[in-house]
């Protein structure tokens, strides 16, 4: 069963995270994605520590799936050898800093004159227009502008970034949603389209309630730890030998809950008779619940709560992550086989489709792993042309 | 202009987040998305505070742009009522524990037997397969289970869940993504399609190169608060007056940083000559930034930094964010009229398109605004009938 985006084909001009992210996701939809990589050194996320046999984990993790050619797109040449993959390319996406593709001759009005029909789209940090849109960032400065950070943490004195880079994450993942709408619209009319997406309006996207919060009440979010800010009980508890996570939703949970603890006065305690009680005075009522758990193991109590259907889990590290049977059960854990690195893991689609499944089978190339086949077959180089190219630096 | 998926028809019977996301991003898209609720109280979220108005800010963020309809899905009458709906629908999408669709007489191989070109979408904690399938799970679950919280936080000793409900909205994102990509498959093949996602999938695909250092190296990785694994400086300082993100990310940076905060011999420090030796010695250098910062206000710093094109930003709050003079320009805070809670600013759509637009232009509709709309020019049904079936409770 061949996979949903079987037969698009995806010219590449990514780098590092957000844009290499987004290709990967169309990769294991089955698109047939062309890394565009600089002739020395290649993308900058080849030279990430740590290495498996000198190639780079980071690299491997977010390139799987795709082929590499090299080019140097500062090169008078360039455009030219790109020509024949522009017209090819149902998509284009890049990760340059806005106004470089136009210098490259590459930006949208110009590919888009050579191929009208093309999906080009573009990720940084604040986009291609707006007073900051020139201005240099980082994951973590987008994490600290667009609030995401003065909401996380245990308090107002030590906000927090989220631990993987998910300001560059989400900037891939909508970007590939705004490809993938482009492209709906595409069948029915023919036409590209442009697509800009900025760091800083993805994170904004993700705020969730604090901007709701915010509006409705004129009072600032802040950090509240790993609490809920209208449930309760909704914590990280400390049993005897670590922590776990506790949910308890609604009335009947709450019920069920101070039953298996042993607690079951709680329930007719006047300060937490409802969820609204609960949250209101939860700082009386969180010592006398962890009083409780820490009795019992994590293990212990998680199958106490397994039993009596109350939501609850550990905080699992990469260790136990890597080995958790719903994941492993899920195929979120993959094997893949590189030809110098050997066996490598990386993480599976999460795109569970029952008739065209996503693909997650090939490793990362090799820098310039598919420059012959390429050139020759879909640019019409001939072998002396592109051993002529690679001598002057251009390939 | 049209936006990239007006004339799609989507049958939305999602609550609470993850779904009621994803079918936000399908509205924003053009998408016309009809909600189903039960009859008494609708969408769990109408009764999150905080209100204005009497209407949950929670729910009219999210819900911008949908129509709703009521109809008890437990009702031996409500499948017969859905029928007009299902045949019509290109997208359904619903976010129940797995079984619950097929109990209603909803599951996909029913629905796809109605509409064999439907494009069908679940979203629940776990997905529809394997071990923990049936497990009962809130965000904070599954940020705890997936690993993301053993990632982020100051140290080892707390880890901290993310601020916004990144389980739900990252499975939100997945499953637009999955139905994107099934609709672009269905232009060409002319079938339909199920996806399953899982919040723990979708926060194992979120987790970056965690999965890939573990695996390379055998080390587990750990919070490190606000610093980068492998880039150094790269962190939250503290300033005379508050904090700021800095991010030095390569060696013409690092000397340049130094330049403007006076400290030039330490570019000739052989502790810290380059990035890898920074990040071996960051404990040693950090104080010694640290006193340097600590000498000047944010606002100061951050001109000096913009000045000298080093990657730096302030930690806004909510406040800051919703009239941060890039959010505004990129109209990245939209104000909606709501008829019953006045006016009401949402974050808008990343989703920046040059030719279809994506539209933030609805507020969230009241309970069952549409139902008489719908069921009247959608299924057939005369007044009588609704009065008849709101009388009975079905609607």
């Amino acid at each position: 069963m061949s996979a949903p985006l079987e037969g698009l084909f995806v010219l590449d001009l990514t780098r590092v995270l957000a844009g290499p992210y987004c290709t990967m996701i169309l990769s294991d939809l089955g698109a047939t994605v062309v890394k565009v990589e600089r002739p020395e050194g290649g993308d900058d996320s080849r030279s990430y520590t740590p290495f498996q046999n000198g190639v780079s984990a980071y690299f491997m993790s977010i390139n799987r799936g795709k082929r590499s050619i090299t080019l140097n797109l500062k090169d008078p040449k360039a455009k030219d050898l790109l020509l024949p993959l522009i017209r090819k390319a149902d998509i284009l996406v890049e990760n340059f800093k806005p106004g470089v593709m136009e210098r490259f001759g590459l930006g949208y009005d110009e590919v888009s004159r050579i191929n009208p029909k093309i999906i080009y789209a573009s990720g940084s940090g604040y986009g291609h227009w707006g007073p900051y849109s020139q201005k240099p960032s980082y994951d973590i400065i987008i994490q600290g502008m667009s609030g995401m950070m003065s909401i996380t943490g245990e308090d107002e004195d030590h906000p927090i970034k989220v631990g993987s880079s998910i300001a560059d994450i989400s900037t891939g993942m909508f970007m590939c949603i705004g490809i993938l709408a482009a492209l709906n619209r595409r069948s029915v009319s023919g036409k590209g389209e442009h697509v800009d997406l900025a760091m800083l309006d993805c994170m904004v996207a993700l705020l969730e309630n604090a901007v709701a919060r915010y509006v409705t009440t004129g009072e600032i979010p802040k950090p509240i730890g790993n609490n809920h800010p209208s449930i309760a009980p909704f914590f990280t508890a400390e049993t005897r030998d670590g922590k776990i996570n506790i949910g308890v939703g609604n009335e009947v949970l709450w019920k069920r809950f101070c039953g298996v603890i042993g607690q079951k006065e709680l329930t007719e305690d006047p300060r937490f008779l409802t969820n609204k009680d609960r949250v209101k005075h939860w700082d009386q009522l969180r010592p006398l619940l962890e009083d409780q758990i820490r009795i019992k193991s994590s293990k212990e109590w998680l199958g106490v709560f397994e039993q009596a259907g109350i939501p609850a889990g550990p905080i699992q590290n990469m260790a136990q992550v890597v080995q958790d049977p719903q994941i492993v059960a899920r195929d979120m854990m993959v094997e893949l086989i590189h030809p110098t690195a050997g066996n490598f893991t990386v993480p599976g689609s999460p795109l569970k489709f029952r008739n065209h499944p996503a693909k997650v089978e090939q490793p990362a190339p090799d820098l310039g792993q598919h420059t012959e086949e390429i050139y020759q077959q879909l640019c019409g180089c001939s072998l002396d042309e592109i051993q002529t190219l690679r001598a002057q630096g251009v390939i």
